[in-house]
């Protein structure tokens, strides 16, 4: 069997179009135009290229985007001056500090000076305990986008066995939280873990979120199984040498051999962080103004 | 193999002579006397039992009791208002509002109103939220209790399978994020999970958590596993016509046969529980104080 490869790219320019259609709406229906503010404080170069992405994605949808840019130095409570000013402010529904943030600032303290209605990174306490709690919470982007590339691909999630491996705050715990919801069986694996390649096997659905490069091989897949790879590591290319490439913590060659579908690295889970990003700040505004939640767009 | 019977009985007079030993010695160097407010709204019989067993439990450890009985139809800005004056009383370290609450009163917001410091039955959002992302948190006493007794009875518990069949936000999901603290590979099951037998099968610790009696049959256990039973279901004497008893979820006599150590019902997790609330009323005092933690009652 070759496996199906699920197009992230494609599937997350579906989203943002679905979400531009809504704002369309929001803006003629209503006359409200949901914000996004965008905080960084200082200079990481990374950091600026993926805040420069976000303002674009933002506008595209017919979106309003704010950017902070702070100094390096900023002190704590001028950030959280800025914070509250924008928790206060009707025309911003989402709220996303840049992480890293400088080592004098905490990024713990800095989310939870975020309202949590406007926590759009869904990193919040409150928002983990939302979701856990079967509460409207607004989820981390990247499980929800893995969400939403799962309910496009399979029929029902109901029953199958889902396994993810990995068990981070800002991933794997919310992936897992996400697929119990779906009625999946759940299986959280880890770096402690026994048998993992037997674990992998047992798997409908098999979500990898590690960091360790093509360390989920094709004899652990189990046939036809959905395989979503959150991975990316830039490793040296092969076959170039002096030349590096990225790959994910699924050894795609051997994999798509087995799989029924799987994601790519690069142009899988990646392209869909954005928009759902986009997609929790629709939610949070409908939220904010009583109007109901765009259907497809959240958990 | 037949198992050794975990006597949660003699187990929770353990923790709770641990809890008295602390409290005196709080008296002794600091002044300081944990108190725990127990609110009942009503006059449900059953609650009225659980609320005198809670009083006296409190008043043996050497801990302040509160007891706050309101009449059926006390409106919620009331009972609201009772609450307030508890979160805000220095001699409360632990509120508890007695469920089931009348039908006109909300279990979810009333846990909301309860400062999450002093929610010694950590089911608020809040408490959900730091459990899940790996801080603070007061945890809900029967999975808190079902953890202490994993501790005793095992020598570690990383990287061991843990299953746990039910995921309320009571138990099944407290209990699964605490057995992934303890570096446990996780399975979640549930009414939909497809061949739960086969889940079981593979289940080092085996906990049971869905309310049908002696559901889990001994070919269901992994042999050598450590299984925690946490239903309980009032059922027809098999032998003594006329006469109820109660069981478990998991089928006792047969799981007995191969499980490596079982609790019993009753006297297996039940008394762990009243032992758990006391133990983290005693924990909310001690970080209410800055005080160090006790040690081995909490998660």
């Amino acid at each position: 069997m070759t496996a199906q490869v699920i197009d992230g790219k494609a599937f997350a320019a579906k989203v943002r179009a679905q979400v531009a259609e809504h704002v369309d709406r929001l803006k003629a229906d209503h006359g409200i135009t949901p914000g996004l503010a965008v905080v960084l404080v200082g200079e990481d170069p990374a950091s600026e290229v993926y805040v420069a992405h976000k303002h674009k994605a933002t506008v595209e949808v017919g979106m309003a985007s704010f950017e902070h840019k702070l100094p390096t130095d900023t002190p704590e409570e001028e950030l959280f001056a800025l914070i509250d000013q924008l928790n206060a402010d009707p025309a911003v529904h989402g709220i996303l500090c840049q992480f890293p943030v400088p080592d004098h600032l905490d990024e713990r303290r800095t989310v939870a000076r975020i309202d949590p209605a406007k926590d759009v990174d869904g990193l919040s306490v409150t928002n983990a305990g939302l979701l856990a709690t079967g509460g409207k919470a607004l989820v981390s982007c990247t499980p929800l986008g893995c969400l939403m590339l799962l309910r496009d691909q399979l029929d029902t999630l109901s029953g199958l066995n889902a396994v993810v491996i990995g068990r981070s705050n800002l991933f794997g715990k919310p992936m897992a939280q996400l697929l119990l919801q779906q009625n999946c069986t759940v299986t959280i694996a880890h770096s402690r873990s026994q048998d993992l390649p037997g674990i992998c096997r047992g798997a409908d659905i098999l979500v990898a979120a590690v960091g360790r490069a093509e360390m989920v091989k094709g004899d652990w897949v189990k046939p036809g199984a959905a395989v979503i790879d959150v991975g990316i590591t830039r490793t040296e290319h092969p076959e170039k040498p002096g030349k590096t490439r990225l790959v994910g913590d699924v050894d795609f060659d051997s994999a798509s051999e087995v799989a029924g579908a799987i994601t790519p690295v690069p142009g899988g889970v990646g392209p869909m962080t954005i928009a759902c990003l986009l997609a929790n700040t629709l939610t949070a505004c409908c939220r904010a103004h009583g109007l109901e939640e765009p259907e497809g767009l959240t958990a």
